[in-house]
């Protein structure tokens, strides 16, 4: 838009050297010896700024969120593999850049749950736990059926486990489509965000369950209810306990940390909350995003209302290039995992489509949990549709598991998971846009 | 300061959470299984920002930079293991911590970079180069000399290596505290930051001369130049080179990059550039950080204009947040790492004391280049002062080289040259600091 304004003369020196230097990098890549260490990572982070940029620009041109293009600019860096070019490779498995990544969405999760409160969340609090159960049973029994109809030579601990595989949302990607289209302060936003927390505690019991009633099988037992209660137990004390003494003791925190003389001390102290919170929540046995997610709907304005007297930035302002930073770098790579060759499978396609119908049309059903008539249904349904880690989790412990010598996940079914995930990723963010933009239908806004 | 004012009230409420929550965090580790994967790293991170913000807030209170209490926080956390807490050692071992550090330094770089232009340094070039031969030269003549003196007994060959691990700066520390004081745009700071980067070129072929005289010594032949042009070769064409077509090239990146459409792109595109010349750096033998420095350097306001223009904020404002984060990191696992029980070891505190002492002196003698009368000269012999990783590769290197039997580096020699590191590293902030604040003798500021 900017260039159309110019002359002739500026057009001309419109060089595309973004995407000049994409292609001069790899090269310069090969011509240099291994990646090993730091230089590696450096330049895994180059291309994958420089994806998830110039994949963001193409995004919005096309009226979509900024997360798709760098989902897609990943896929494609991922994928060059496909056209001979091997040399990127190693950002797949770089363990600093998937260390980076992680801590991308843990910092986009504390950003976005910075935007509500917990009285915010109390308030769709009913809603999001029937949301979440609606969003385990639905997906779970349609999961079961796809297998009982397309895998009737498996036994039933086998449709029990694809089942499970699907109730897990990967609340990720949902975060950062209502970031991107302006809608993470919304009414379905928390709605969303909330089911997904405790959909986070409802897919680690199903996990528990099928596999303890798969282990029990095996030899030939009666399943054990008690570490499924251990575990429900840890996950609801770790959320009342985490927000309940974070509310009390945030206050605190913060007013002795205004104190502190030194530059960067809110930036400092927020991520060493988020962090701890993050870790903390891995410790009872629940995903760091749902710490980091706690640790943000903890901290309010009031809290840090000194460090903004004093003069600095807005909590919000400091955080924000730091997601800006990281963020990313977890979309591409997880765009960069996208092994195209897997649609290659043909074989599993058909139980790949049939999973991945389950998975959509199971978190619809989530819309009947939506009271609140000034709440619109069918975006929480869209937004609960991404399956992410969890389910690939799920499906790798179902590697490992067999029942009187059947193994309950073979390769073919492994890989049809993986379709899953990648379709329920890919489609989650023009589908969410689109669901938000959608002229309204008799509710209120 | 604050909390003076307020009443006596308020002044009950003000507990010292920040320490308490400190100590409560290993406790809690300690009763965690652990610290693998994702997990040990945000517990570490958590402590790092603490530390490091605790210690900041002591050092300013004490008139000293704060990158001296981050230092000081990290000696202290990584020496608990003195007083028999052994549970925090795993934040020395993290690599993904490690890493993190590694990029601290490098946006820090950057950072420090982008308030000088390529102009500007160029202005005082020749100060700098002089400055960087004289500070080379002075710190192997005496290293030589400690070693002659206080090991009669070992070959020249150990005497030789000992004044080549004194000469490169490092120069991390002394960009900090020339930022925490408010002196990075100064003529002294770009004497020092220009003169760092020749140092690392300097120090290269320090490294390779001795470690190629040795090499040929013990196979009895004479030493070649060939090597050492090769990479004294590589480091001026990365320098001109990325410089030169950095200066072409940026405007034209920019440029196009203003048209980018999505959140983040100065920043994104900004952090890749430094990425990218920090990872040339290092496939051209030099040190990570000098490429970030080039990188800041070629940066000027009038290419990211285009942003501003459209609302965005500065890059500075932009990356500091980054650096606010990730530079700590860097400071405290340095800090971490300083080992104090290697003082424990008399024998070779004589050695240690002898080599600091010959690593300060050495580089007073880069007064001397200071041609330019508004240029205060005590600053930049102190800013040179610091020796961090180089001279302990160096001295790794040592280890490993032996002339006719005989190790060049034995494991005494090898505790002084990290306790020579430890005290120049710790001497730096205050003294740096000092050198500025000292009354102006016969100078225009």
């Amino acid at each position: 838009m900017l260039g159309r304004s110019r002359g002739a003369a500026s057009r001309r020196r419109r060089l595309p050297l973004v995407p000049l230097l994409l292609c001069a990098l790899p090269a310069i890549a090969v011509a240099s010896d291994g990646h090993a260490g730091l230089g590696g990572t450096l330049l895994a982070l180059t291309i994958i700024l420089l994806a998830a940029k110039l994949g963001a620009d193409v995004a919005q041109r096309l009226g979509q969120p900024a997360v798709l293009g760098e989902l897609l600019g990943g896929v494609l860096v991922g994928n060059l593999g496909l056209f001979g070019i091997e040399a990127l490779g190693f950002i797949g498995t770089d363990p600093i850049v998937d260390a980076l990544a992680n801590l991308g969405v843990i910092v986009l999760l504390f950003e976005v749950g910075l935007e509500s409160t917990v009285g915010q969340m109390a308030k769709v609090g009913v809603s999001a736990t029937v949301v979440a159960v609606l969003g385990v049973i639905a997906p779970f029994i349609l999961g079961y059926g796809v297998g009982a109809v397309l895998l009737p030579d498996h036994s039933m601990y086998v449709h029990l486990f694809l089942g499970a595989t699907l109730t897990a949302t990967s609340v990720g990607i949902t975060a950062r489509v209502l970031r991107d289209i302006g809608q993470s302060q919304s009414k379905e936003a928390r709605v969303i965000l909330g089911a997904a927390v405790i959909d986070d505690v409802l897919g680690l019991v199903a996990l528990a369950a099928v596999s303890g009633i798969i282990a029990s099988a095996d030899q030939g037992l009666a399943p054990e209810l008690g570490p499924i209660a251990v575990i429900v137990g840890k996950a609801v004390l770790f959320l009342g306990g985490s927000v309940g003494l974070g509310v009390l003791l945030a206050p605190i925190l913060y007013r002795n940390a205004a104190r502190l003389r030194g530059g960067g001390v809110l930036l400092g102290i927020s991520l060493a909350f988020c962090f701890a919170l993050s870790w903390l929540a891995g410790v009872f046995g629940l995903a760091p995003i749902v710490g980091a997610f706690a640790a943000g709907l903890i901290l309010e304005g009031a809290h840090y209302k000194p460090f903004v007297d004093k003069g600095e930035h807005d909590l919000e302002e400091l955080i924000h290039p730091v997601s800006h930073f990281l963020a990313p770098v977890f979309f591409v790579v997880m765009g960069f995992r996208v092994d195209l060759s897997t649609f290659a499978h043909v074989e599993v396609l058909g139980l790949a489509l049939a999973l991945t119908a389950a998975a959509v049309v199971g978190k619809q059903v989530c819309m009947l949990g939506v009271f609140d008539k000034s709440i619109r249904k069918l975006p929480v349904g869209i937004g609960m549709i991404p399956r992410g880690e969890v389910g690939l989790i799920f499906a790798n412990i179902g590697l490992g598991l067999t029942v009187a010598g059947e193994r309950i996940v073979d390769d073919g079914t492994f890989t049809a998971v993986v379709i899953m995930v990648i379709l329920t990723t890919l489609l989650t963010p023009p589908a969410l846009t689109w669901s938000f933009r959608r002229p309204a239908q008799g509710h209120t806004p």
